[in-house]
């Protein structure tokens, strides 16, 4: 039996977020989304300071859909995006486990 | 011909940057951490203001990156989470194509 919960593609995500938002988002345009977007950082830091599993997860969960709906917005594929900047390694140093210096950007 | 660059799923590319980052991230701290986000967050406002489309989907490679970094150091599943969250409608109202008001939270 395995009881790990399903996985989901980014790009299947992006469509399931693009389906249930897009056109609120561009309705709302990317600077009112982008407003939503740190209301849910800010949830997401309190949670991280001082609530429980659930509610983190709930919020990382948050933060990421609107993430994805200006991605939406803005005609940006996170799946190609993510591919192309983290696909072959760490963008510094380019190695799969990161040797950056911890001052640079990793 | 698919000229459509790979898709990756959620799990798969928060294991990828575990492997690349995580004892990094161990070291650093969810705080200091979360000061790389809010970087990139700002990364990304100005690249949309005024960034060209592959600066656009570079940063938010980065900010997604950065927000699975921080979900790898609390132990959180992205695909759970939103899989939790957003797999069965929005939650706000509950339906695929979301319904809710503009006013309140989608």
């Amino acid at each position: 039996m395995n009881d790990t919960p399903p996985d989901v593609s980014l790009r299947d995500f992006q469509h399931l977020i693009r389906d249930m938002y897009l056109e609120k988002d561009v309705a709302r345009g990317i600077d009112g989304t982008f407003m939503w977007l740190m209301e849910e950082v800010g949830e997401l830091a309190a949670a991280l300071r001082e609530g429980t599993p659930q509610e983190q997860a709930a919020e990382f969960a948050d933060v990421l859909a609107w993430l994805t709906t200006i991605a939406n917005g803005g005609g940006v594929d996170l799946a190609a995006a993510v591919g192309e900047k983290y696909g072959a390694g760490g963008p510094g140093c380019g190695l799969l486990v990161c040797t950056c210096k911890d001052s640079e950007k990793p």
